[in-house]
């Protein structure tokens, strides 16, 4: 007996709960959680169940694609850890919540490595027995960075690339390799402060909440489809310095909340939104 | 084309879904929302499901009844206004704001009248053309009280009483005449201040958030089924009149919240929890 | 004895505390509370404090800015009720809450009159015993409008005018006859979703979490000083609609809460951004 | 110029502040933030300031007793780091977090041992460099296991004990001996279950809301002055283990919380209740 997570994305029609959970009734599965959700905009489907029993994967594949619509999306996936890489630059607390929750086994994820174009956080990162991959920006050359970024990473082989505060931007073409798979904390309420320094725009504005927004990365710089968004209240005794300070705890929880989300299979994308089954 | 909801709750086994959902796919139903749960403890299967359809209602039960286990609960309702009554002593707030919202068409219920055991609210309820119903407690006699209650509010055949602040207690007899249909709002993050005066007990114990729990009425006191909980910060500035003052925002809110989530047939019981289908 | 709040905002400069609590000191006034802030950036000191006393005013105020640097800003205010006029348009779930406060005795207010350029909310107005005023407006022609408006509320003598979902922008003229005295509720956690449909705007981005913001207004739409802001947490369940419909409770709360401290005289303005002694 | 935080708390007198001030204000201070709290019950005052100046500590502190009442409390203290011992058992990860603070700057702390029953934690303590004592529990014998602790701690001279999911209670005698300096996390909303096993309790009462405690320990257990709370919702999807997972964050955030505003003098305690100036 297995565990195993099926993700189903279709076109919406009449008695597709009942051809689907009919497939997995004939395969005697002992169903753990089952999720639902019709989009009624763009009327598409979307299905997750996680179930325990003994399948013939390929099979059971072929068994479901047979009721549903032509295009659709469906993956039956064991519950196993992902590979994961972390990104980072010169802000440690992203990172050293995600290695901790790592070493404490809060993650399905296995971390294979931290990149950064920075030494700042070796020690930390080396504390945790996780390797540390230096890649500096050679003469603010993006195009060559990410080649090199790419060759440090390739035999990784990562399933998800996690930014944890990490302060540069990835060209059309990476993001491209890791479509849907790269996850960014940006530490503001998007989309309100797109960009440089949200907690200096924040203070400007003199906002009474702060935010924190998990999301996929997309070629447009924080617009792509959210995952997780947290909220703290602030006042007037803050000033931006404090502001970040103290929204340090928000991006910690939504980074760590989104990560365990996606790793669970929970996470699916529609347009540019996420359905969440939580 | 009318909506309806369904309620499934009975013993868990394989299965369930593909036939229940079969049972609809044949019906031609137009499936809105569609939950289910499963209660690891109790090994109970509950589903809620909201469909528009052209239905023979005794005919559709029949046919769910004919794949679910021997004595499940199995109702099929049809999506209307539920009649409640609202009961409330000295204190306006949760009463006002239950008022406003039928005013403004947010609850899913015709409010048939008010009743107090005193006249403080009468105006207030007056405004809003609602009846008024003052039956006061005749020389401390509660036995006596309640007779007077249920012969004035038997004629309106209510679905639910909601008890938006009122101050006293039920008898076992009353409850059951209304098993699983008296709400109530207690000033508190039940099981913290149980009982009379919690605003001063939690000022007393120095706590540093209050709450409130809207929750079935049960014999035994602040301990039936919570359906919703609501929390906010307080600090050393706050009394136990100014915490009161706060606490009724959070009141007003969780009342209001679990009486939409009853009305709209999503809160299901099991033993002394909810199910809530939101 | 008479309770009173003295609002005091200068530049900053050492020992104003001790000049100004010893002024109160020799008036024997008893202090209720007392809030002191420094904004860093502009180096302006901020002090609130309510005080029960016989006090001469204007020999108290005379007495006060004998110790301060020029140009100060000393209000002295007995404790007493503002006078307000609230303006809405076609949605009532701001406007009956600020009316059922007022009439349960929350606010520190007179509500004098509400005034729309429809007559959706008349009904709902009238219930509480406060005129309805409409003022239609005449072929889109806003200069008129707002004369007409002017001439409608001049006998009021309002010291705020509250915008519970008024849908309509003032011109700077109308703006600046209340300078500081306008607040609004806009229906999203702004600077996120500026302007018109905040909730379509929020649906299209995919956001986990709507909000709400008072503020006071400016000649820039929806860029005055914030007083209050909350959020609640939404899913991928939830459209445009269903979001707007959840937002209704933050909005309530947040402009309850907004409406409280002004009319408390506890939001101090420097530049863009408020003081708020809670 | 060196920073200071006083700490005055004595019976409330009319005065207080333009004396106290005018102390400060003598020794050309600069005042960073000042804070002040009346308490009406119990009549007493309590003042925190921040400063920078150039003071003889001795004679700065007879000065302001000078103009206090008798049995005044008034403690002048460097802004220095606090020393701070950290005990823990079972569960790494209130622990980590404190530790992952502590490497990050983000705690006025220096920690200096981490006590435990169990070697559990070891390897991850050993990993920040921070010397891990393990004092085994000796035949139940909680009189000789406490002595054996107090041997092992006391050439630290620690200044508080953080017990970070330590799940042991101390002796009445143990506890006086650092008075008002340990601080515990309860995993949950207190008094709401208090005692072992919070979450199956918050599970078996059907709770939608779980939360955590940051106190000072007195003798008796759970019951000490709170300093810090959080909550947060749960349903019907979530077991007690499921809720104890969920629970980490807010247990988490909430301790660190506590250690933060402690180690920054900003916690005073009155009876059983704290002033906290945030």
């Amino acid at each position: 007996m297995k565990t195993y997570t099926a993700i189903i994305s279709c076109g919406d029609r009449a008695g597709l709960v009942t051809q689907i959970t009919g497939v997995m009734y004939r395969h005697s599965l002992n169903v753990i959680t089952n999720h639902e959700h019709v989009d009624r905009q763009s009327k598409r489907f979307f299905m997750r169940t996680q179930f325990m029993g003994q399948i013939n994967e390929q099979e059971f594949v072929r068994e479901l694609r047979a009721v549903l619509p032509e295009h659709s999306i469906c993956d039956v996936r064991p519950y196993t850890n992902s590979r994961v890489i972390l990104f980072a630059s010169g802000e440690p607390h992203c990172l050293g919540d995600l290695l901790l929750r790592h070493e404490n086994g809060e993650l399905r994820a296995e971390v294979l490595a931290v990149v950064s174009q920075v030494e700042t956080c070796r020690k930390l990162v080396e504390r945790f027995d996780v390797p540390f991959i230096c890649v500096p920006v050679p003469n603010r050359d993006r195009a060559l960075h990410e080649k090199q970024i790419l060759a440090a990473i390739e035999k990784f082989d990562a399933d998800y690339l996690i930014l944890a505060r990490y302060m540069r931007i990835f060209s059309q073409d990476f993001i491209d390799r890791f479509k849907n798979r790269i996850i960014n904390i940006h530490h503001s309420f998007l989309p309100a402060f797109i960009g440089a320094n949200p907690y200096e725009q924040a203070y400007e504005r003199g906002v009474k909440m702060i935010g924190a927004t998990a999301h996929f990365v997309t070629k447009d710089l924080d617009e792509g489809p959210i995952i997780s968004q947290g909220a703290i209240a602030v006042d007037h005794t803050l000033d931006a310095l404090a502001m970040a300070r103290r929204g340090q705890d928000v991006e910690r929880t939504v980074l760590a909340t989104a990560v365990t989300l996606v790793l669970e299979d929970r996470v699916l994308i529609e347009g540019n939104r996420t359905i969440v089954f939580e």
